[in-house]
C-alpha cells in the first residue's frame, strides 16, 4: 500500500505541475490545464512549458525549477522524446510523485524500452514514485481534481476504480456507471493496484471498487491487498487479456506478460473478488452494490405482470443460485382476495388475473407491500410492461415501487420491464436510488446473486494472511536439495516428500537381486520394480518398470527380464540397482502437482488422475500459503470430490489425509523456491490410505 | 403445418368477428376492437355482443348468427366462463378458426380443465382450428392486424416470431427489437409453433424467426418443420421452464409439463435451431441478422481508440470462436504511414498513437476503408468512444463508419462505444441499417458468431428426414419382444441387442457345471458367470456374479461357492443355470443407452461410462432417426471422444464399428416403441472391437 501521504498527494494534491502542457486550447487540443480548470479543482496549478507565456489567464513557467513552490505532483504531459529531460527537472526540483502521460515506452520499440529503464533509475535514485506512462492518471471527483486531457462527461458515484487503459477511464460512466476515484497505472512501471486499493478500500465515501486488470506484476503482494480489501468493501474485477490471443494484445499493449488466466482465476477465487465476465457485468454488480447496503438471504420474491414472464425470472433465479421464496400465510391470504377462483395465488406472482378485476397498480403494490413484510423474502424482482404509449400508460408502476420500496432499504427490489419504454422505465424507477432497474431478469438475478455472495460468503470469510510455523521436515528437505539442479531422481523425490509428511507407497533402493528379494520381503508382496539409473530417463520405454510381481519367484524372473531388456536397448547404461516398492491398485488416482506462475509463484494444482487428466482438465488451483480450509474447498471444487465423498456407494476417502498432504506440499514448495516444478504422479487416495506412487520435482535456478 | 388458407385465414383475414368484446372504450378499457381501428386494419370487423348498439360507430350484432357473412376469424374476448356458449355460436355459424383469448383453462382450475376439454371436443366435431386459450393472438404488421386488447408500440421489423406468453408478444419491441408478424399461442391447445414456422421461414417480407417456447407437444413432428424452416431463415430460440423450479412455474402457468431440459437443447440443437440464452440475446441476433444477410467467414478485423479495448475486443471474440484476422500487405503499409515510428500496425489496431497527429476521424476511416478492402478480413468489429460533451465531440466517427460500412455491404461491422453518450452514438450509427451497434464487444461477437454459425455451419447443412430402410433384424427383435413386459431377461437383452448387429461379448446359457464348462471351453477363459433366474434381482448382492475366471478349476470352484452363497443368502430361489461370458478387460468403457421423453420419445444418450457416468455428466443426447453423420457428430461432442481417437499414446476405437453400434439401437428403438428404457452396461470399446457386456431393457406399455 501507498503510504498515506503519497496517496493523499497523487489523488488530491494541493498543488499540481502540469509539465510540457499543451499551449493549444479549445476543441480538440488535448489540453489537462483546460481540462483541469474547467472541472473546478481548488489547488494551486503550475503551467510549465519552454515557450513562458501565459495560457487560459494562467501564469506559464518556462522551467519547472522556477515553480515557486514544489508541487505534491508534477504531470509530464509532453510526447515520449521530452519526457527523461521533464522528468530530470521533477528530479531537480524535488518533485516525489510524477505522472507520465506519453505512449511509446514498455508499449513502444526498443528504444522506448531503453528510455522506460533509464526512468525507472531516476526514479529510484531520486526516491520519486512514478504513475504510468501511458496512462491518464487521476480522477477525484471529491476533490474536482482530474488529470486527463481529454474533458469527458463523469458523473460523481460512489465507485473507486483502478485500471490500465484510458477506455476504462473514460468510459467509466458506461462501464461503471460513474466514478468517485480513479487511478489509471497504464504501463504500471512502479504504482499499481496492489498500492492503491486499500487506501480506495478504506474510503468512506466509496462503496464499491473496480479493477480493470490487463496485467499483474506481483501476485502474492496483490492476493494480500486483496484479501484485506474484500473485508471493507465488495471488488469486482475485470480482468482482459484472458485468451492467447488476447493475451498476446495485452503484452504489446502494455509491454507485461500475462500468465495463464486460469491462475489468476483462481488467485482472484481465493481473494474473494468478484470477477466480472464482460464489461456490462461490472456496471449491473455496481448498481446493486451501491443501492443496497445489504441482502439478509437468498430467497427470491418475484411479482410478474405474466405467467410466462414470471417462468423466465424463475429460470434466471435458479441460473444464478437464487431460491425462490416460499410465501407466508399471510401473503397468500392477502393477495388470495384479490385472484378470481380459478387462479393459483403464489411466487412468482402472475398478478395480472388479480389486474382484471381489480386494477394493476392496485395489484401489483398491494402485492410488493405484501413481499416486503413477508419474513420468508430477502429480495423483490419485478417484471412489469413498458409498452404502452407513454402518454396513456396506465399500468405505469414506477412510482409505486420507488415508495413502496423507499420503505425498505433492507430488501433489495429490482425492476425489469419489457416493451418500448424500458429506458423511461429505467430512468423513472432509480429517480431515488433506492431500486435497481436491469433490462433483463437475468442480469437482476445475476446482480441479486453476486450481492449474496459478498455479504454471506466474501465478507465474513476469515481471510488474513496464511502464517505458518517452519516445518519441522525442513532440514532434511534442504539437505536432500543441496547442490542438486535439474530433474532429483525418483528415490530423492520421494524422500524430499516424505521429509514434510506426504506418504508414501513403501519403497527402497536395493543393489542386486538378493537385497531386492530381502526387501520385497519387508515390504510385502506385491510390489513394483523400477531400474535406478541417472541415465535411464524413460524407465518404461526400456523395460525399466515392472508392475504387480506377486513373489519371489516372480521377482527373480523380472529383474532377470528387465536386465537382459535393458542391455538390449540402452547398452553401457549406467545401473545403480532397483526401486522396490508396494504395488498399490486400490484408491482413486489424483492429481496433486505445482508449477511456479510468473506472476503468482508456485500454485498448487490438485484434480482428477490418470487418464482423465488432461481430458477433463477437472483441476482446481490455488496459490500458497493455503489454510486447511481453503485446502478443503480447493479440493471440493473439483468434480473428483464427488467420487472422494463415496459416490457410488463406496467407502469415502480420508479427507483429513488428503488435506494434510496438499498442506505439506504447499508448506514444502513454499520453504523450497528452488522447485520450479513438481508432480506426484499419481496419488492414489482410498478410505485409510492416501500415497504417492511416483514423483517428478524439477528445480529451477535459486 | 397449417393448410395455407388456414394461416392466411388466421394472420391476414379479410373478415373478423370479436365475440363478446367489452363496450366499454379509452384508456384501460381493454378493447381490442378500438386497437383494431387505431391500427387501421382494412378487413370488415365485425363486432359481437348481446348488448347490441354501438361501439367506436361501429354497428354491434347481439349474436355472432346475425353477422352477414362467415368471417374468416372469429376472437372470443369475453372472460371464461362465456366461452363456451360464445364458442358455439362459432360453430353453429360455421365459422372454422377462432381465437380464445381468456385465461383460467388449462393454466386454471379444475372446472378450467373440463371446460377446455369440451371445447377441444367441440372443436374436432365441427372441425374448427383453435388459437390459445390464454393468447393475445395474431400480430400481423403488414396488414395492420392485432387481436391484442392493449394498444401497445411494435414497430415493423422484418420477424416472424411464435410464443406462449403475451409478455413477449408485447414486449417484442424490446426483447426482439420488432417484428413482422407474431404467433401468440397462449396454452397452445391446437395450432403450435409446429403449424406455424414453415409458413415465416417461406414468408419473403422476413428474414428470421424467433420463438418463445415453454412446452411442447409433439417434439418429433417440431423437429421436422425446425429442420424444414432452418434451411430458409435463422431461427432463434429462447426456451422457458428450464430450471425444475421454472418447470413447475410453466405447468401453472400454460397447464403443460416440460420435458428435460438437456433433451431440448439436443433436439434444438440437431435442428440447427440458435438457442438464446436469455432475452437479451434474442434482440441481439435479430440486429445482426436483419441487417447482415451473410459474413464470408470468421475472421474479424478490430479498430479500436485504445490498446485496452482492443485488448478485451479480442477476448471476446475468442471467448465465442472468432479468429483474429491477419492484417494484408497493403493493409499494413497503408495504415503504417500513420503510425509513430514506436508503435505497433497489427490487428487490433489501435489507432490512438496515430491519431496523435493525424485526427481521430481521419485515421478512423483510413482504416476502415482499409479493413474493408482486406481480402483476409470478414468483418470489422469497431470500438470506439462517445464520453466528449455531444456537442463538441471531435472525435464522432458514427458518420464516417455508416459512410464505409454503407458500401461493403457484404461485410458485416459492428460499433461498440464506451462512455456517457453511447445510446446517442447506437441512434446515429444504425440509422442507415448497415451497421449494427452493440453496447459490449462481446455481445458484437456474440451475434458475429452465430451469423458465422449459421451461414457456415447451419443453412448448407443437408438436414432433411432421415428415413432408414427396416433393419433385417426387427423380426427376430419383434420375436424376443412378443408377449414380454417389464424387465427383460439379460439372455433377453443380450439377444435383442445382437438381433440388431449391436455386438456383445460372446456369452451363452448352461444349464450345469458340465454345459458351464464346455462353453467355457468354447468361449475362451477367462470368462465371467452370472446366475440366470428370475427371483433374483441384484445378482451381486447374493454373490450370483463372479469374474475373471481363468480355467475350469476355477470355474468349478466359482459354481460351487456361487450355489453355495445363494443357497444362503436367498434360499428358495429358482435358478435357471448361469450365463456365461467373455471376460473383457481391454477397452474404454462408455454408457450408451436411451429413456422415453414425454415430449420427443425414445433418446438417445451416448458418454463416458463406469464411475464417471454420473460425476461428469460427459453425456450427448440426440432423437432419433439420426444419420451416421449425425451420430459421429454426438460422440464428437462428449470429452471421451477425445480419449477414443486416440489420446495419450493409446490406439483409437474404431469409430465405424461405435458409430454403426449407435445407429443399430436408435433403429431398434424406433421400430420398437415398447421399449421404454433401453441401457447398454457398460459397452467397451477398443481398437478392433466394440462389445456390450451386459443390457439393461425395460419395456412399457405399447
Amino acid at each position: 500500500m501507498l503510504p498515506e501521504s503519497v496517496y493523499k498527494k497523487l489523488t488530491e494534491p494541493e498543488s499540481v505541475a502540469l509539465v510540457g502542457v499543451t499551449s493549444r486550447t479549445g476543441l480538440g487540443s488535448n489540453s489537462p490545464l483546460e481540462v483541469l480548470l474547467k472541472q473546478g479543482y481548488r489547488g494551486r496549478v503550475y503551467p510549465v512549458n519552454p515557450k513562458g507565456g501565459e495560457i487560459l489567464g494562467q501564469l506559464v513557467y518556462t522551467s519547472l525549477l522556477d515553480v515557486p513552490e514544489i508541487p505534491d505532483l508534477a504531470v509530464i504531459c509532453a510526447p515520449r522524446d521530452a519526457v527523461i529531460e521533464l522528468f530530470s527537472q521533477c528530479a531537480a526540483k524535488g518533485v516525489k510523485i510524477v505522472i507520465i502521460t506519453a505512449q511509446g515506452f514498455f508499449d513502444g520499440d526498443e528504444k522506448g524500452r531503453f528510455m522506460q529503464h533509464e526512468l525507472s533509475e531516476l526514479a529510484a535514485k531520486n526516491d520519486i514514485r512514478v504513475l504510468g506512462p501511458n496512462t491518464l492518471g487521476i480522477i477525484n471527483n471529491y476533490h474536482n481534481f482530474c488529470t486527463s486531457f481529454m474533458d469527458f462527461v463523469n458523473p460523481v458515484k460512489p465507485i473507486g476504480i483502478t485500471c490500465q487503459t484510458g477506455t476504462f477511464y473514460l468510459g467509466a460512466s458506461q462501464i461503471c456507471t460513474g466514478a468517485g476515484i480513479i487511478v489509471d497505472s497504464g504501463n504500471t512501471t512502479d504504482i499499481s493496484v496492489t498500492d492503491v486499493i486499500g487506501h480506495l478500500a478504506r474510503d468512506p465515501r466509496l462503496k464499491v471498487i473496480n479493477i480493470h486488470m490487463e496485467s499483474l506484476r506481483d501476485g502474492v503482494r496483490f492476493i494480500e491487498a486483496a484479501r484485506d480489501a474484500v473485508v471493507l468493501k465488495p471488488v469486482i474485477i475485470y480482468k482482459t487479456g484472458v485468451s492467447p490471443a488476447g493475451s498476446l494484445a495485452a503484452s504489446s499493449h502494455t509491454g507485461s506478460l500475462a500468465g495463464e488466466d486460469r491462475v489468476f482465476d483462481a488467485a482472484f477465487k481465493q481473494c474473494g473478488l468478484l470477477r466480472a465476465v464482460d464489461t456490462e457485468e461490472i456496471g449491473d454488480l455496481n448498481k446493486v452494490f451501491c443501492t443496497f447496503s445489504g441482502i439478509n438471504g437468498n430467497r427470491i420474491g418475484i411479482i410478474s405482470i405474466s405467467g410466462g414472464a414470471g417462468v423466465w425470472t424463475v429460470d434466471a433465479c435458479t441460473r444464478f443460485g437464487l431460491e425462490i421464496a416460499t410465501l407466508s400465510q399471510s401473503t397468500l391470504e392477502q393477495m388470495g382476495e384479490l385472484f378470481p377462483d380459478w387462479a393459483h395465488c403464489a411466487n412468482p406472482m402472475d398478478i395480472w388475473p388479480a389486474s382484471m378485476s381489480q386494477g394493476y397498480q392496485y395489484c401489483f403494490r398491494r402485492a410488493l407491500e405484501a413481499y416486503m413484510e413477508d419474513p420468508g423474502i430477502d429480495a423483490v424482482i419485478c417484471m412489469t410492461g413498458s409498452f404502452l404509449a407513454l402518454d396513456g400508460d396506465f399500468l405505469d408502476v414506477t412510482g409505486i415501487i420507488r415508495d413502496v420500496a423507499g420503505r425498505y432499504p433492507e430488501k433489495p427490489v429490482t425492476v425489469t420491464s419489457w416493451g418500448c419504454n424500458y429506458r423511461h422505465y429505467e430512468e423513472e424507477v432509480e429517480k431515488d436510488n433506492t431500486v435497481v432497474y436491469y433490462i433483463s431478469v437475468d442480469r437482476a438475478a445475476r446482480a441479486l446473486a453476486a450481492l449474496y455472495k459478498y455479504h454471506h460468503q466474501i465478507k465474513n470469510k476469515k481471510r488474513g494472511p496464511v502464517i505458518l510455523p517452519a516445518h519441522p521436515g525442513q532440514s532434511e528437505a534442504a539437505g536432500i536439495l543441496a547442490g542438486k539442479t535439474g530433474n532429483l531422481s525418483q528415490a530423492d523425490a520421494l524422500s524430499l516428500l516424505e521429509s514434510y509428511g506426504i506418504a508414501t507407497a513403501r519403497w527402497g533402493q536395493a543393489r542386486d537381486l538378493a537385497e531386492a528379494t530381502a526387501l520385497a520381503a519387508r515390504i510385502g508382496y506385491p510390489v513394483t520394480m523400477k531400474i535406478l539409473s541417472e541415465d535411464i530417463i524413460h524407465k518404461s520405454d526400456v523395460g525399466g518398470v515392472r508392475l504387480n510381481i506377486r513373489n519371489a519367484r516372480e521377482l527373480e524372473e523380472a529383474f532377470t527380464a528387465m536386465h537382459t531388456e535393458i542391455a538390449k536397448k540402452q547398452p553401457g547404461a549406467r545401473l545403480d540397482g532397483v526401486i522396490i516398492q508396494e504395488h498399490l491398485t486400490r484408491g482413486i488416482e489424483l492429481l496433486v502437482g505445482s508449477k511456479k506462475d510468473p506472476t503468482f509463484g508456485p500454485v498448487l494444482a490438485f484434480g482428477a488422475g490418470g487418464v482423465f487428466t488432461e481430458i477433463l482438465n477437472d483441476v482446481s488451483l490455488r496459490v500458497p500459503p493455503l489454510s486447511k480450509k481453503e485446502i478443503k474447498t480447493m479440493i471440493e471444487e473439483t468434480k473428483i470430490s464427488k467420487i472422494l465423498a463415496g459416490a457410488r456407494g463406496t467407502a469415502a476417502v480420508d479427507m483429513e489425509l488428503l488435506i494434510d498432504c496438499l498442506a505439506g506440499l504447499s508448506q514444502l514448495l513454499l520453504a523450497n523456491p528452488a522447485i520450479s516444478e513438481i508432480d506426484l504422479n499419481p496419488l492414489l487416495a482410498c478410505a485409510d490410505r492416501v500415497a504417492a506412487l511416483d514423483a517428478r520435482v524439477i528445480l529451477g535456478n535459486k
